[in-house]
């Protein structure tokens, strides 16, 4: 719900333009093609040992789905090792709905009063995290899990606050 | 990207109020709980011998997600028997994003200048479905197929056109 | 409804520019002329003979009144022959309010539970066309028809969901 | 433009209720009926003698098109006397394109930089006046003028400076 | 609340780019410096001799302040010598909130329906003036005033009716 | 402007109503008062002792000032005492401009690639947080300090991360 609406039938972001705008420049209409709105991005898992907690989130973007561009969403999968952890983190600009493939799920938010909203998931359960509150994903699975999410925005960000906190560039100041 | 912003954390929707508006009144929010944004209603496959088409779709809604009230997005399960087909329909309010999870589909959307943009989606690929314009899905395999998608609003609506012209109640004159 | 904002006074479309975006870019606003604003495309009467239903449809379009870029509407003029039909069409990214001005009018919409709301006009009558759904326009006089409709978006679109299904640009397979 | 998008086919504006919201409550949508997407109200003149400036404008409302609610658009008649005036105004909500469809109309608008947009019109001529900038319209003709208006919000809202600074109630002390 | 929704985490705006769009080309963000997120604009009283009422407002605008684009917000300094006023004038895109900091303030709007609602400002107090609607800031004290405002669009734009009534340029004709 | 737009001049919060729904419903406007569009509420400094940060931060809400409802905007002071600290913390449904009246103010946010953005304000500076994304403030004197700030949302809400982390309720399992 956050992206202002479409003034066209599809506006397919243009990776060449050298211009920078409120969401990205498109193409000529004309030269539009099927495959600026198709992608395999998600056909593979992503490395869970990229990262101490053990998980991955792949999400389509403007880079690897061109067509998604004015279209007010976007998705993603979601891969977490045997206890892997997506830590706290908030999306500025989406809602989020994560639909549970496979694993034991335990996710939450926490609202701006502090109250703690948590469910298990297994295959096929889906949970909201209403935008902008933190939130996590916890695979308590011994086997991989695997989740696809909708986002309400093609462009959502992604914010960890413990990071933002104490690894940003340059640092925060004591 | 169609909806309304949401004005407070949440606003779980009341199935019990008496009253209609844009989108549904909500609960009052201490009264929220961990369940009203959970669901299991995409764990089973839909039925898809309910048509003669072959396929389900299988939406979350205010029903049986009320927490995705004001969330500005909703998402769907798409189960298609062999060579099942989700005929020419469209979203009147929300554009749309499939991920194939199983089986071969064939996917397409008409513009508005009447050019088809179509694609073969295995599992893990994904297409875009720009808002408002007539698209179809088709199981080119012999095995049942599966597919998720998210959509930009919480109530994308779906009209099939063919039914609209000559099925409507009561019936459109000659 | 749909269009985002104006974040200016206005933004008259400039025809020359070689960019694409979500709508038009803008013309220097200090170039900006009292002609920009206006038009006399709606003066003269469609070709009801251009197609064999016996109607026509013109648009105020960037096109043709480069000043209605960003102000979140638009209008037409639609012309129907004796027993002349626009046949079920809808507007992807607009709601629609015509208004009868000869003729006499069986117009109807169908919602998304496929039920049909349909009303006779006569020369002064007004009538609701909700947004994204199917809808008609059929002139029941022996007599030319006009009638003129706003628009919720500046570029609502059309599509024909007869002519997506048979005659898109390549065909949609059977 | 300005207003929320729909979250569903329509909302019907329920006449009866006792609430008031952000736009109007709705009908339970099974009460809807044809009627509710139809009005006369624009069938007859408007009467120009009801204030000295010799003009008249009716609009549709939730009053007369309960329809209306939620489709982010509304329409009205404007009737001028032989050189009547409507006078310097604005509408708080919205931006409009008048048609002129009988007269000689004198139209024009100031931007925030204070220049003059104006324009003649005859009858098919249409004009853009971009939202909440002051506006006036004026019929050169010796005989009555008629204007169609689209407007960019379901309710736009008028408010003509002159009487707001002189005739508010309670009076703006000197 | 009248602009569009960002979809990046920020987009600053580019003084030299020669493209005009809705709002404001951006940098590449990899160029974005804490420096254009701040500005010291308003450290300095406007000049109240300015005009013959004896206020100044200075704004947060994209010259002085070029992170504020796309940000859906503005905010303003108004400075009043002894009985200045701030005559009655709208912003036809944003709603404001006045906060008094120093002097003794008689604010009011009036709506659309002509009512007038006026309130007396000491430090500290604070005043809502609606969408579009002509409001007016008069300082009873005799001592200067200070005032700061938010308003709900990056670009609200000011028109003063009655300049816009008499000073155009070119002039309204009679 | 995450806020949807207004469809009437005003809708003032109705604080007795039972009903709860996105935002908030409105008093009949026949009732509505200059003192609805009033508030007191910033006058007073925030009690810094409240916390072991030293910082209180008032905002504007519908409890407060009920003519906020649908505006768009609010506005907050925030008292920090001698290096008191508003520790990282984000707004989930708005940006924010904040501007210094008193103190020295080291303040930074940290966008989603994890890039700081920081500056130090004097009284008069301006500075500009976008939406959702984490930020501090932080009072380098050894006197008070007292800032104003706009938000882009009626109702923004604010998340600290490190309180939602360690002392949600119930607590999130480790």
């Amino acid at each position: 719900e956050p992206d202002p609406d479409p003034l066209q039938d599809f506006c397919v972001a243009d990776a060449k333009s050298p211009f920078f705008l409120n969401g990205a420049p498109c193409l000529n209409p004309s030269l539009a093609l099927s495959s600026h709105f198709t992608t395999s991005a998600l056909t593979k898992p992503g490395n869970t040992k990229a990262n101490p907690f053990g998980y991955n989130v792949t999400y389509l973007t403007l880079a690897n789905l061109p067509g998604i561009n004015t279209m007010g969403l976007t998705m993603s999968r979601q891969d977490l090792a045997p206890n892997g952890l997506n830590p706290l983190h908030s999306h500025p600009r989406a809602s989020e709905v994560t639909i549970c493939l496979q694993g034991a799920l335990l996710v939450g938010f926490v609202d701006t009063s502090n109250r703690l909203f948590t469910q298990q998931l297994g295959p096929g359960d889906a949970f909201v995290f209403p935008r902008g509150l933190v939130h996590y994903v916890y695979n308590l699975d011994s086997r991989n899990a695997l989740a696809i999410s909708g986002f309400s925005s093609q462009n959502p960000g992604t914010q960890i606050a413990s990071r933002a906190a104490f690894v940003s560039n340059p640092l925060i100041p004591d």
